[in-house]
């Protein structure tokens, strides 16, 4: 029988590029373009990784991490010293955010951080002595990570300071965190004025001792509870915690008044929690670590146990690659800036807080919180979009945490390096903007996509295997 | 010219009811259909009002009530006993929700609560005698509308009972309401024993008296602040008030510190408040009334001033027509039950409450409050679809009520009479639901709308004018 294919008139299907389609309609062909892209941008080391790694016992042990993950119940159990609380944390250590950097990379709000902690910890007496102590080689730098910590945005833990201790009541684990400072002019963003120093003094002598007392007598605070209900309040617990921050202050208001403190002391310590909306960050992060831990190591699976970053470097960790840092230039985040500042003034992305995406909250959740756009920009519909958009890298929807905008959908939860390579959309964060100068402090509040480049090397190395 | 219209096929066009399209269609004619609904149901004594009514004198009016409405200043200024704080108020008074009522034709809860209050003013030793006393003629019952005050479900205040004293800073009218009980067995759904009189004593002797002292330390606590914040936080503060609680007790904390007060005091209070999420109501209900009073008797508005509830019938009160109550049968809410109830066991719709509405919150702002509909039924987007529903029967959008999931758009505000009329939509109520018997309590909470016919008889009643 005679081929009758070209005496027909031809109907086409094209797929992916549109030009093709419109080219060949435009020469008066029938044709119906279907929208295509390849997968991991159709790099063939890449694809032949995902072919490696598209495996069932990937997904199964994808499974085990979504399970441990989302069963994590992170329980606010105490606050000590970072010194007594860290294991291995001695007057010379500095821990910082972010994947390992030397002194002399690191960039200038952790700079500014770090001297300000040396002149905290009585290790030097002023800005030009600290600089001096940070490169002489007798202070210890490391991840917040590598410690079982994490801090916001510079992220500097030294040994006097206080730290939230929070156990994973279902593996054991802990994490810690330092208390969080309040915004603008703070450590975490590179300030190390005086008024810094003395505020951290305080924190250290009042505030901290104030609520280990009362959370003594609390016996412990469900801190995923309190993120669960601030998820129907409005907050992504990662830039807006204003709910979480008021619920955890409901908690504890109770049991300071069970303390021997005098009503002064317990009056100080309200004040400065009501006017920070973000306190709840960082117990907020502890709790996420503690939830994250728990797949550190765990073999075969993709999905992401830590995304960090140092203002210089973003690092991420994958369960199945255990301790090991994927690394790629640290980016820019969009956002809003505070009266008298602009991009021209902002350090790169920066801040341990995207454990926050890591655990499925934040950015992951934005969808439940439309008013944060007032602070990172945007609007209430890109806030529904963001959280849209990771579960499609995600392995499946927070058992505990639910979104009330998407019918009470779980939040997107568990990174998956395949997918996130496969269809090169990479988590977004929520994050805060410090000035590039050490010193200065806060500038604004904004979001970025993560970068690529770390997830690939991530999915190359794991294929390996 | 010959008229060629029966020489052609037939193109037509049908306005309204789609069955004659339909039956046109069947015929094998072109039909395009056009949705229309004739306004006011097609009544033409209302149509004739509407036009009476549609002229640019009412909607200055309109106008101006809308100003008045939305540029109120509530503000919580004391807390006093009924008989200090209310003009008028004696000892054999008892205020009730919704418009005037006789004793013979309460309902059960409101009777239930009634007897309650007698007992608790010591003007009946138990229930029987109570019921006595009720139908003695000795007890002035009014409602609480007609002495500035609004009350939830059955309203009811006495003489003794503590009341919120809010204060309007731009025209310095004040609005009263008694302090929420929480929820369950309380007197404001019909519950009446020793347990509910023992709770309304502790209210009196410490509860109120503490706030007082609190609020006078406070200078004064702006509640239109609060609700606007509690807006951004996933409350619509008729039937969800989780947030507007937390930030009133983020408010008077630090100001019960400053008392007097002993610490085991302070935890009393402290903790019941945080243990009831709809503390905030009666305080948001203080506030919406001291906002409504302000277009009382506004010659020509047709601005709904007050909408209100017995719990037999529903009353509503139109700027235009002064301190008239029109009425109608109270409607049955659907919704949700306690464990152990139905819709069998349910009063008819009841209280004061629907002052939110009538203010621009409640259902009005439901959009911003999706997780409510785990309480009142429905789906997030039965919520956002409430709001949009609203904008069609109100005058404009609020200016210091913003719904984050909408674009920040103001709330729906200041119900017009003529639109409801002519569109045929009544107001979203929020509601709780009593038990229908005295003594019970609360047994559920849902949503309806209100009857179309007192608006109807209000817009009539206009037009006379």
């Amino acid at each position: 029988m005679e081929n009758e294919l070209f005496g027909q008139k031809l109907k086409i299907v094209n797929l992916g590029l549109k030009s093709f389609a419109e080219s060949v309609k435009s020469l008066g062909a029938d044709v119906v373009q279907v929208d295509f892209t390849p997968p991991a941008g159709g790099n063939t080391e890449l694809i032949k990784a995902l072919s490696k790694l598209n495996t069932e016992e990937v997904d199964k042990a994808n499974k085990i991490a979504f399970e441990k993950m989302t069963n994590a119940q992170p329980v606010l159990v105490d606050i000590l010293q970072a010194k007594d609380a860290i294991k291995g944390m001695t007057k010379e250590t500095i821990l910082h955010a972010g994947p390992p950097i030397s002194w002399n990379k690191m960039c200038g709000p952790v700079r500014g951080a770090v001297i300000g902690a040396l002149i905290y910890e009585g290790l030097a007496k002023d800005e030009k002595e600290a600089e001096t102590v940070a490169a002489s080689g007798k202070i210890k730098f490391a991840p917040c990570h590598h410690y079982g910590a994490v801090g916001p945005m510079a992220g500097i833990i030294s040994a006097s300071m206080y730290v939230f201790v929070v156990k994973n009541e279902t593996d054991g684990n802990q994490a810690y965190s330092t208390l969080n400072e309040g915004l603008g002019k703070v450590l975490r963003f590179g300030a190390n004025s005086p008024d810094v120093i003395e505020r951290l003094k305080w924190m250290e002598t009042v505030l901290a001792p104030a609520l280990a007392k009362a959370i003594k007598i609390s016996g412990g605070i469900n801190i995923k509870s309190l993120t669960a209900q601030a998820l129907m309040m409005g907050d992504e617990c990662h830039n807006r915690n204003v709910a979480a921050t008021g619920l955890f202050l409901k908690e504890i208001f109770p049991n300071l008044l069970k303390t021997d403190l005098d009503k002064n002391i317990i009056s100080e310590v309200v004040k400065f929690i009501s006017g920070n909306p973000h306190f709840f960050l960082n117990l907020s992060m502890a709790a996420c670590k503690s939830a994250t831990d728990t797949v550190n190591g765990l073999k075969n699976s993709t999905v992401v146990s830590a995304i960090a970053r140092n203002g210089t470097e973003l690092g991420i960790r994958v369960a199945g690659l255990g301790e090991k840092w994927l690394t790629a230039p640290a980016g820019n985040p969009k956002g809003l800036y505070f009266a008298g500042f602009s991009g021209k003034d902002a350090n790169p992305d920066l801040g341990d807080s995207t454990i926050s995406e890591t655990a499925g909250i934040g950015a992951n959740a934005m969808a439940a919180a439309p008013a944060i756009v007032k602070f990172v920009g945007g609007s209430p519909q890109d806030a529904l979009n963001a959280t849209r958009k990771m579960y499609k890298i995600t392995v499946g929807k927070h058992t505990g945490y639910q979104i009330p905008q998407l019918d009470f959908a779980g939040s997107p939860v568990c990174f998956d390096i395949r997918k996130i390579v496969e269809t090169q959309i990479t988590p977004i964060i929520n994050t805060g903007i410090a000035h590039k100068k050490p010193g200065i402090g806060q500038v604004g509040a904004g979001i970025l996509d993560a970068p690529l480049k770390c997830f690939e090397d991530a999915l190359l190395e794991m294929a390996k295997n």
